[in-house]
């Protein structure tokens, strides 16, 4: 048999045309988002306010197992796809390890992650729908300069509430935005009235993703023609990226491999969910087995450490509950924290998957982290997201197990993006100046404290 | 016939084993270097001292067409290439033109553009050599990075000079040279004599490539087991690169093209040496004929305003003379010139393809060049290099004719690289506060005046 290639690229004609919603194989669906007023299910007509019409379909669709990708979203998903499945011989080598390790590279985008997935499916349906423009936040920035792609690719409108300090700090990612056409304000910001009653609160905050997700709701319920999108967390956003399994799932069987360990990332489950979907859906349907690993930084250890409750999805608290878990919406993680995955809850999906025992959880502190994105940059040659590092972490200490049993596992990680944008957190590392951080139970008592009280 | 595909890639088994060597099939071979001393051509014992054995062999051969790529290297190569030929379907719709584009894209790896094609090359025979390292100057930074990566992933010390300005300005480009384990020094400096002699006479100075260059090639003459390495301009550099053409005639040929006009942006000559190479070699064999243009900013118009004489390559006038178009090793395009291609001088292989009328030659004003690589940014999806939208701009006024005409031309073009580390550009483009500039006359006097007399 000749060599495994080092990447695997499928034919557009191999591509997926329909994306898989692994709530259809579960026998436990995830529970349902709450008003946050009646503490009742939120109705279709509810969410329309805020929400795409479509989208809303497809978060409250937990029956149908494919749905069709538009030929138009297709298109797109051809000018960037398929990622290619990736064979690490170089890593391999350089761990001197039996485990045989592949990766999916979602970072060869200029939105440098997998985020534009969901980008351009919600970009999409808001179009179709006649809307003039969407309204979002970003802290980091992925998710913002994916959305502000889709929107330039569109012709619709971008509004990005960007955090005041990430917006200061990062001037880069603002300016990649903004050629792409994208509004971009700092937030709290005085366009809004949640924006200037904290301004006029905190006077000189810097801002939080909570208050930027306020400001962005209430600038797409109060401009004629505008709603609001998301870029983790929602069903909608697992179902679009599902893409990134399907597309490993189909190399794997064209390379004639399967993996039996699957890692990725985990910050509010965009990655994740859509990376494990089609490998947990055999797994649900019990035709396959895998170990399915969720990878979330120590110092916001949503997983490991947090409860399964409903709780706010933002820390202004005006969107629906979501039954997760969660650190609490008050959580938020300590300033050196520099390594991304900053959410305080999870995606219901995996949070529901994760309570039925089907997928474990790892945390890791932030240094091994980037001890990890080194080595994998320099045999590797990609400067690996400081997000994605954390499931590099994983599968290293994996393949480094294997080298001590002799076991040929073959483990599959998700390579989520590019750090190209990270480069002050890299300094930190490099200059020997970057610290761990793990929260003590009675930091997480304070996120606790504030959990709504739900009886179901 | 099935459609053409967005991206067409090679699979690894049809990657190209071979470099191609145009000078083979020149009639008139590129003018030898000359000795600075003696004005006699360069012997490989002369070169010896700077550069690496193979390499000197490679720089000297004007006659093997052929030359194997080390097993090493095309491993190395399968980490990041193939780069697909992509049809640019998106672009052309916006444009609304009959003619069909093409680019090869060079930027999907970490060091965002074409340089490591001939990083690995050169760190290899290094390596290959026994010596411990090898030095370099970098000012933007995409050849310093480049070189960084390819010297982590050997094993070999990397030392760098970088332009004092683009290392204050440009801290995240030398994050990743850093995180790549590559000492990164600000030029001029205090490790070397010249670099202490124009601290001395110009205390305030923020460095210049010429000064880069200079201290890199004492640095290496200086230091047990190091040689110096270049990212252009030199004949081997335009051999490794062959590699982007190389792919790209096997690509057109699986998807049974041709293209009509093949563009590529000149600053030394890497990127269009190594793109229109085995063009340009059906076209000497007079088995093929194409339209070659080479595109260069206005505000550094070697090509189009140049003189074709023999010049020193840096500033410092410590390296060989070689013939080529050029400015004078004294010109420094404008401050206000941020797109790159910045180097006086020219490939000679190019220059004497360009003085025997084979290739043309256009210059185009920065903000021109910016439009260009928004209006390409956001249908196409990839945030170009200022470098590389030099060629996209002349692409789209190629393609923009055609639609006058109603011609159905094929348009190639090379897009070598990303511009996630040249944001301040973009910045000052969104801004609306990028001017052009066109050197007078009497600007390029003052170069030219520097030449030296070679009756050559």
């Amino acid at each position: 048999m000749s060599k495994i290639p080092y990447k695997t690229y499928l034919s557009e004609s191999e591509m997926p045309t329909k994306w898989y919603n692994v709530r259809a194989d579960m026998k436990n669906k995830p529970a349902p988002l709450l008003n946050p007023g009646t503490l009742q299910p939120m109705t279709a007509q509810e969410l329309s306010a805020v929400f795409c019409d479509e989208l809303i379909k497809q978060e409250l669709d937990n029956d149908t197992p494919f749905i069709d990708i538009p030929e138009e979203i297709c298109d797109f998903y051809k000018m960037y796809r398929p990622s290619p499945l990736v064979r690490a011989y170089c890593l391999e080598k350089a761990l001197d390890t039996p485990a045989k390790i592949y990766y999916k590279f979602e970072g060869n985008n200029t939105s440098g992650s997998h985020k534009l997935n969901s980008a351009i499916a919600q970009a999409y349906y808001a179009k179709k729908q006649g809307l003039k423009g969407v309204t979002t936040e970003t802290g980091a920035g992925q998710w913002g300069t994916a959305l502000s792609m889709a929107c330039a690719y569109l012709g619709l409108d971008c509004k990005v509430y960007m955090v005041k300090v990430s917006y200061e700090q990062k001037p880069f990612r603002r300016e990649v935005m903004r050629t792409y056409g994208a509004s971009v304000t700092p937030s709290p910001s005085e366009t809004t009235n949640v924006g200037k009653k904290i301004l006029a609160e905190h006077p000189g905050t810097t801002g939080s993703l909570g208050c930027a997700i306020s400001e962005a709701v209430e600038a797409a319920t109060t401009t004629e023609g505008y709603r609001y999108v998301l870029g983790s967390v929602l069903n909608q956003v697992v179902l679009h990226q599902s893409i990134i399994g399907l597309e490993s799932k189909l190399a794997f069987d064209k390379i004639g491999e399967k993996p039996d360990v699957i890692i990725g990332c985990a910050g509010g489950g965009s990655n994740l969910g859509g990376l494990i979907a089609p490998f947990m859906g055999e797994k649900l349907r019990g035709e396959a087995d895998y170990r399915i690993v969720a990878v979330e930084p120590a110092s916001c250890p949503s997983f490991t450490r947090g409860k399964f409750a409903y709780d706010f999805c933002d820390t202004g608290m005006v969107c629906p509950l979501a039954k997760m878990y969660t650190l609490g919406s008050g959580f938020i993680p300590s300033p050196n924290h520099a390594g991304g995955l900053r959410y305080h809850g999870m995606s219901s999906i995996l949070s529901q998957l994760y309570h039925d025992g089907l997928m474990e959880a790892a945390s890791v502190d932030q240094t091994s982290v980037f001890a990890a994105a080194q080595q994998f940059a320099r045999v590797e040659g990609i400067l690996p997201a400081p997000e994605s590092s954390h499931a590099i972490r994983v599968a290293i200490d994996e393949a480094l197990k294997c080298k001590e049993t002799g076991e040929e596992k073959t483990i599959f990680f998700g390579l989520t993006g590019t750090g190209y944008f990270d480069m002050v957190a890299y300094q930190k590392y490099n200059d020997g100046e970057m610290s761990d951080y793990i929260p003590t139970d009675e930091d997480l008592a304070v996120g606790f404290a504030g959990l709504p009280k739900v009886d179901k």
